[in-house]
């Protein structure tokens, strides 16, 4: 599968989930009350600040996961709908939060919900879409619904677990933190949703347990993947995308993979890179950093880890999959996310 | 039944169910990762800051409602302890969120967990729990358990509403919030999880839907009762007891309901009132407050409105227990939480 045709595929099904996903979605979240359901239609974008209607939401990856990973074990993706809507409520209940703890002023260019409504309305909006998601479980009659109600829950909470080991590392000092530590951290707060998200589609397929778990590694691999090139995009830039500006995650004094790989690496460039994350960054130092992470070795160190992990996504996906084919739509979205080609 | 009687009952029963809900909440909190689990041992009261142990969790009024309910409607409250773990968790997370909005250093006499932990442990730990409250229902094997978990989210949704409503109503000017939008924003702030826990209790005892039902508004209006009393209590304080001292929410310039009353009374008092809450308040203030708040009829409502509740709660309880004799544990709880005789 070449570069071109995942990239494609892969828009081609994130639209379709969100022709699929978002009536469920919308109508979902207009049963919310009141000021809730505003901040709630404001922060996935279908809303202005003041209530006039705007473009569009997210990119739906974790529903189009639900859905591919359905497909890919025989089942209908029709019958996942709710499921898939419940992970993007889920999903965007993490993010109003995280964007009060961390005070990030913007999200998808837009100001913040916390920025626009205040802190109390922001918290309590993800409250209400955290049990909305439950909810929508507790109603459904899918047989799968209550495991996959289970599984959900699990995830928020390892989820919570991945954020809170966030904010706590931030507070040490470089030297301080592992890389095994970084790992465990990525793995709960950005592996574990995207693995959720697989192994509820394989629930809903019909899948045992088995194939369940298989699938929720998949995810997590593939997650572990996307945030390494995610924090290489962080330090290098992405040449396809607007998004990021390179070195933003250096001058922010950001412990991502590749810099704790670095800080760990027992060399004359590692130890240049946590001198300079002692002081303020200014664009030569952000330069100076970023070659010495690549001088450490952590470019590369990222880079074959990603790989590594994509690998062994793929290991996960032949157990409850052995032919492949059947699963196009969902190596298409792991190499969309990893990739990020477009 | 008198005061006595249903005091000593309601102390009886809340110790009664302490020994047999504590078990089960403390082994689901304990399955909380690491630091999570240390801000919820916090907060519950089992443990000090620094991680030693220490005495006890709060009075388990809403697992004791679920038990009661269960038994009233014939059941085995023994197979509702899930359950009433499940609502504690949840009534649990709104205190910690609410204590992060509303920016309160204290809590049972203790600081707040996030005063102890930090704004992003508190939020985070309180999201775990909601999580972890829902995912119980998941793993109850329980016929009643996809009823109740849906119950329990849509409640947790109303909460939300109702402290986001009441976060606006503090926001506005005393003359601009009405009686109506006051009763609306403490039904669905107070009584709503009430109502849910003697529900989740009819739900267990196999009971239908419109027991359930019957049993969500004794609770709801048992809740409004109780929030009333604790708003006259918030004014002229408790003799009984060594919590609220009088005058406090008027020291606040709280909202409460016997205050909006007496401001859309249209009296001369109500008017004294009003005046009194644009400006700051010192001890002299405060006292001539709680005057104009009792000339203005404002005590009588609240009190008449209290009784009036208590009765309508007890109606709705017949509708499911005709015999009322078989739901003394509900009414001994009702009294307890709307006299607070101890």
């Amino acid at each position: 599968m070449s570069d071109t045709v995942g990239s494609r595929d892969a828009g081609i099904l994130l639209e379709r989930t969100r022709s699929a996903v978002d009536p469920q979605l919308r109508s979902t979240i207009d049963t919310l009350p009141g000021t809730i359901r505003r901040v709630a239609l404001y922060h996935f974008g279908w809303e202005q600040a003041d209530g006039t209607p705007a473009g569009s939401a997210g990119k739906a990856i974790r529903p189009a996961l639900v859905l591919a990973a359905c497909r890919a074990l025989g089942g209908d993706p029709q019958q996942a709908v709710r499921a898939a809507a419940a992970v993007e409520l889920a999903h965007n209940f993490t993010l109003l939060h995280d964007d009060v703890i961390d005070e990030d002023p913007t999200r998808r260019h837009r100001p913040t919900a916390w920025a626009v409504f205040g802190i109390p309305d922001a918290i309590i909006a993800g409250d209400a879409m955290l049990a909305l998601a439950l909810r929508l479980f507790a109603e459904d009659p899918h047989p799968a619904s209550v495991t996959a109600s289970e599984r959900l829950a699990a995830s928020v909470i390892e989820l919570c677990a991945g954020q809170q080991a966030d904010c706590a590392l931030e507070e040490r000092a470089p030297h301080e933190v592992t890389l095994e530590e970084c790992l465990a951290m990525a793995t709960a707060k950005t592996g574990s949703l995207l693995g959720c998200a697989c192994a509820l589609g394989a629930l809903y397929a019909g899948a045992g347990e088995e194939a369940a778990a298989a699938l929720d590694a998949f995810g997590r691999e593939a997650g572990l993947a996307f945030q390494l090139i995610d924090d290489l995009i962080g330090i290098w830039g992405d040449p396809m995308r607007t998004g990021k500006p390179a070195g933003a995650d250096l001058a922010a004094h950001k412990k991502s993979l590749p810099v704790v790989a670095a800080l760990a690496s027992g060399t004359a460039a590692g130890a240049e890179l946590a001198q300079l994350y002692r002081g303020p960054m200014n664009a030569a130092a952000v330069r100076r950093a970023a070659d010495a992470v690549d001088a450490a070795g952590g470019r590369d160190w990222a880079q074959l880890q990603a790989a590594e992990r994509m690998s062994r996504a793929i290991d996960e996906l032949s157990r409850a999959v052995p032919d492949l084919t059947a699963a196009g739509d969902l190596l298409a979205l792991a190499e969309f996310v990893t990739r990020r080609t477009r």
